[in-house]
């Protein structure tokens, strides 16, 4: 590892290699996908939120002229049902592919029953309406507490609760429970002198990205498959098409297109075995886009949840204990990803007595999906009220009083994880310093601060490279770029061979091209595809000192990198910058490529966010406006200062939304009555304020250059700073999401 | 290198990878590419073939609605000429660029002057029609004897003829002249017992590719240029791009689409240029397609030739001195690759006084390109008649005379080059014992043979590998597969790892992705490639090792490789087939890729291949009709031995072309008449015999599988054996090519 910071490309800010396209509208997208003899399909989505299928006829659509596949349920490989790895823990094979095409039942409305390809898009729209579905309807239930209840309606005729790990048998739309305990809570909160217990309501949201899904796929005689795809991880996606057609992943090339955005929602699958499917029926590549209101309605949203958090602060304002209990809204079928909120639920904070209990719980809404951060935002919008109240009753200012129990290396987290050096308390010191936390408020205004947690993961990554004789690099990765990691990865080889970044040519390729690498997602790429890339440098610059060890006819040992060059260690007339080096290259023997490859299982090093917000209440209307906006964040080392701050002001925009505008609406009949832009309302610039951004630096021990992963941290804490602002502002707590005018103006009318 | 010879996969004739998408018309050529607001381009070519420009005025091709782009010569960038290095020698930048848009001359009928790219291809054609150019015409010279005569039209101002690599300072249209000389060709002649000297004339023919040249070309912004073409060669492509462009190779991308057919004569650049600044000038994707009239006289055929052979033998039957004089003509530019016929001429026999002088010698005709053994058809031609009839004088069996005199390992090349071991003794050996050489003729029937040699080349190949979880291989490489060497270097991977060639993924990826991988060219792919797949998977199989040791806690050394398992050497109990182990990579450490690059510029192994032909001759008709045809080839070690057939089969049927039919007919205003394949005739299958095959296995000293490439020596000596089979039936040696209808019956009507 080296130590050192006296960096000469890593933090500062070049213009990234994929800017000019994307700028000018000439990157390649899924929509921008064309093949010889393309055929364009459509899917047909359940009008119900839960429902028996009784019987389907496609023959009516398949007879209609131009139409060229009708496929269903019943198109996918029927095996018994088992469970399949898929990077992210064991899922059931059956949901998973329920959730694709829809087979006995539909849980939510959207879920796709059948597929059309035909010759243009409006006879394949023709089509869908021609195909006939028996439905048996069912009564729904959207949301968490009452699909817990006994009598509730139930989803699956085979789930069955897994308690603590265990399989309870017993029938419910709880797919599973957790807890993890760390010492006594009971004897934690007898010793605590100010304690408070707090209910939390969060709403489902969409994570938003512009860009729909969409797959094109080709099927070929001899079993290729080859699909075209928006995705944040071209190998998870093929591990899942893989599994849900029990097809080989040798068999399957994905190839990544440029991405409008995913922030997780982009790590399942949907259209792409659909597609598939319908181009091995029709013998012709087909192309499937969603509508926005297909999104909404058709793809995994953030759970929604019920959070009931209780914290004990001792005498001396030390936290003494804490518990909480989540119940999550997994969507149709079971995964809510309760196991990251409950890693992450106290996790700013050295408390020695906590338990932490979490419930995936199934309802007629779309299966949910990651969003930056999955489940740790809602726990902390929960915890982090808490602990203001906490501060306010022991008259302690809300940074200090978080400061006074920050955890820091050697905390024990909830799961039992000791915290090996971290960046919560000097985070907390940047909020604490910063000027906006003194600016005087006015009236109606108010200030919220509040901070998150997300550990961020390692997992595989793979980078090849190869130098060209003009001594630049091509370098190829397998990490789809969502926010400048083409930059952010070709920095850090760029560093070790002393090379500009505009030396590297880093592209991502398809699942053919290049060694596995996971998703983008998990805050991972620029930690662990960096670190790929590092090690391919360093490969790289091993096998250019053999070459200029044989170039001067002397042993490798001979000669040394540095600054740069190529030198001769006891000549030193001899010296080679890179440049000079690479041009001998098919005079020293040939094409000169290297290899990265790493799976930094443990020490992604965890990253810490944390805001203080300015807002003003409208006393009349209920409408909140964020004057101001901070966050600090640790970034162990900013490769690309430009795009840390990029994914920190995202973040905290997503937060802002979260927070004041954003939810699925549903009607008695479980069905989402906003399903577009226009009535689901993500903020706008008019709405926002300049986020304004600390970089904090704190090396995380687990990567060569010191990175932290920092693309879910910011989205984390910016619901609560609201609630928090809105708070000081009207004095009232807001403990429901999202804090709409309605309901501020509710809260602050019933206080009066 | 391996010694083993007892391969499970090498040798075998699995199905080829990219076969199915072939025949069913999936794969994807350059004609297929699609963009968004791609525009399609034409190309405006000279009418004369010698003619001064003047002026061009492209002004109302530039007004006319829909056209986006008009570009000539005035469009490359006047930078002073110099000399660049393209993989087979230096050439002029001039040349080169004039050969893309002509500048201050038209040196042959069909040059391009200037490109137009519109919003479809009629738009384009339109413009054509309206760009004025002002030629002053001069007149032409289109044969090379005419052209290296004094006073005979000279093409290029600048041009100067270098005379034994030092420039004269003589303008002339002889643009170099080349010699060979081995002992005392005036003391070897003054031993000779027997002597004949003769004088031959070869046409100008083309490689007959079914697949015109094509063109895709996106100019971003930021500068970078993608480029999708059909290529023998994208790094190769992309050299010549970057020197016609004055473009760094770092900014530019060449994406190699499926080929239809190369054979040399798409090595060279054309389109791609034009393409890329049309679509610098318009902001969108163009695409230029030829017609097969461009394709015809657009592109390099293979050079016609003069060529005077002497050649002595001795009382004993040895042949004791041999002289050569050959001119080609190289079309426009210089650059007939006389130095490969030098090499070639006398090589498949052992002769101690040897003289070989070479004259590349520019003329009003398409600048020739590379055709399959370049130089070598033609110098057989005239060698292998000669020495049939020295053959014939000595009343010796034209196969034990040449297997008297033939070359083997020791041998001296006219260029000085001691042969290794090579299998020209049991090449024609096979020819002499194979039951074709024995079948009885029939009245106007007559049966000929000849032998030939091409060196082959070894070059530089990258590929590299990754290992997926279920034991299977994606490989990705950078040699443009143009008869299936995706299969003979996935299987020299899969023979190494005990995998079968199913089990590989080949792949031939874009410039960006791979290390740099000169032409599929000079026979080299299955070999250099082949042995860099060889060196790749060594790579992996040394990682897998320690992945094995990792999982059974021990050392490396430990761990063997046997049979395709993996085997703990003290613990017979612990076993891993491929396989096995590569379900674990994931518990081992993650990703692995293996990667392999070589650059074996000696070792290639040269090749010999033999003819038996049959033929009848319709003595009131003079048409040919070949009754049977064999070739004998060494192939070193025969990969895929179907495909190696393939070569075989190939080659001879294109040396029957050349032979029999085909030439460019020129008028005397230097135009070429019959620019389509209704009057350029090519065999079809109605002409052809079942071409009959005997691999030859010498192995090649230097490969790890013994390998030899065989794409070009089964070209060389058709016409050659054709010649003798057709005195065999009339009496009559013909020496000229083509012995088409009308020469025969001439020349025998001349002899009685």
């Amino acid at each position: 590892m080296s130590t050192a910071t006296n960096y000469k490309v890593i933090g500062t800010r070049p213009i990234r290699h994929d800017g000019t396209d994307k700028v000018v509208g000439r990157a390649v997208y899924g929509g921008d996908v064309r093949l010889p003899g393309l055929l364009y399909g459509q899917v047909l989505r359940s009008p119900h939120a839960h429902a028996r299928i009784r019987r389907i006829d496609i023959s009516r659509a398949a007879a209609l002229p131009g139409v060229r596949a009708v496929v269903t349920g019943k198109d996918l490989p029927s095996v018994a049902d088992k469970r399949v790895e898929l990077g992210e823990g064991a899922v059931s094979l059956k949901y998973l592919r329920d959730n694709i095409l829809a087979s006995d039942k539909v849980v939510y409305k959207g879920q796709a029953v059948a597929g059309v390809a035909a010759v243009d898009l409006h006879t394949a729209e023709e089509a869908l309406a021609l195909i006939e579905v028996d439905y048996e309807v069912l009564p729904p239930v959207v949301e968490v507490r009452q699909a817990m209840q006994e009598g509730a309606p139930l989803l699956h005729d085979t789930l069955t609760t897994k308690e603590l790990g265990e399989d309870t048998g017993r029938q419910s739309n709880i797919a599973s429970h957790l807890r993890h305990t760390l010492g006594d809570v009971a004897t934690g909160f007898a010793g605590a002198a100010v304690v408070v217990e707090r209910e939390f309501c969060t709403a489902t949201v969409h994570q938003g990205y512009i860009e729909p899904h969409n797959a094109t796929a080709v099927w070929s005689l001899d079993g290729q498959l080859t699909i075209w795809t928006s995705t944040q991880g071209a190998f998870t996606a093929r591990d899942q098409i893989s599994s849900v057609l029990d097809h080989p992943v040798s068999k399957i090339k994905v190839v990544p297109q440029e991405i409008g955005g995913g922030f997780g929602g982009k790590i399942p699958i949907y259209l792409e075995p659909v597609a598939a499917l319908l181009s091995r029926q029709s013998g012709h590549p087909v192309k499937l886009i969603m509508s926005r209101s297909d999104v909404f309605q058709g793809t995994g949203p953030t759970p929604g949840s019920y959070i009931k958090v209780k914290m004990g602060v001792d005498q001396s304002g030390r936290i003494v204990a804490g518990l909480a209990d989540m119940a999550f809204e997994a969507g149709g079928f079971p995964g809510a990803e309760t196991g990251a909120a409950a890693m992450c639920v106290f996790s700013c904070y050295d408390i020695a007595n906590l338990q932490v209990d979490a419930y995936d719980v199934v309802v007629n809404k779309p299966k949910s999906a990651p969003y930056r951060a999955p489940g740790a935002p809602q726990a902390a919008f929960a915890v982090e009220i808490v602990v203001d109240e906490l501060a306010e009753k022991l008259g302690l200012d809300p940074v200090d009083f978080r400061l006074k129990n920050a955890a820091r290396e050697g905390t024990r987290r909830a799961d039992g994880m000791v915290f090996p050096r971290i960046g919560c308390v000097e985070t907390l010191e940047a909020i604490k310093n910063h000027p906006n936390y003194q600016i005087p408020l006015k009236p109606n205004q108010g200030r919220g601060v509040a901070i998150g947690y997300w550990f961020n993961i390692g997992l595989r990554s793979s980078v090849s490279a190869s130098v060209n004789e003009d001594g630049t690099v091509n370098l190829i990765e397998g990490s789809t770029d969502i926010g400048g990691s083409r930059a952010s990865i070709a920095m850090q080889f760029a560093e070790v061979l002393g090379l500009a970044a505009e030396d590297i040519n880093p592209a991502v390729v398809d699942t053919n091209s290049i060694g596995h690498t996971d998703v983008t997602g998990g805050s991972r790429v620029t930690y662990a595809t960096g670190w790929a890339a590092y090690e391919a440098a360093q490969d790289v610059k091993a096998q250019m000192i053999l070459r200029a060890a044989k170039l001067w006819e002397v042993s490798a040992d001979q000669v040394e990198f540095s600054e740069g060059s190529f030198l001769h260690k006891s000549d030193s007339s001899k010296r080679l910058t890179f440049k000079e080096l690479a041009a001998k290259l098919d005079e020293t023997g040939g094409p000169l490529t290297g290899k990265g490859n790493v799976q930094p299982n443990s020490g992604a090093g965890g990253s810490f966010a944390a805001n203080i917000v300015d807002v003003e209440v409208d006393p009349e209307t209920g409408k909140v406006q964020v004057l101001r906006f901070t966050i600090a964040q640790d970034a162990g080392k900013a490769i690309h200062p430009a795009y840390v701050e990029g994914q920190m002001q995202g973040g905290a925009v997503q937060g802002i939304g979260w927070a004041l505008n954003e939810e699925y609406c549903y009607n008695e009949r479980g069905e989402m009555a906003n399903s577009s832009y226009l009535d689901y309302r993500i903020p706008t610039a008019l709405d926002l304020p300049m986020i304004d951004t600390v970089i904090v630096e704190v090396p995380n021990p687990g990567h060569p250059f010191g990175v932290r992963g920092v693309g879910e941290a910011p989205i984390v804490s910016p619901m609560a700073a609201i609630a928090n602002a809105i708070y000081g502002a009207t004095g009232v707590r807001l403990r429901e999401l999202p804090m709409k005018p309605d309901r501020i103006l509710a809260a602050t009318q019933a206080a009066g």
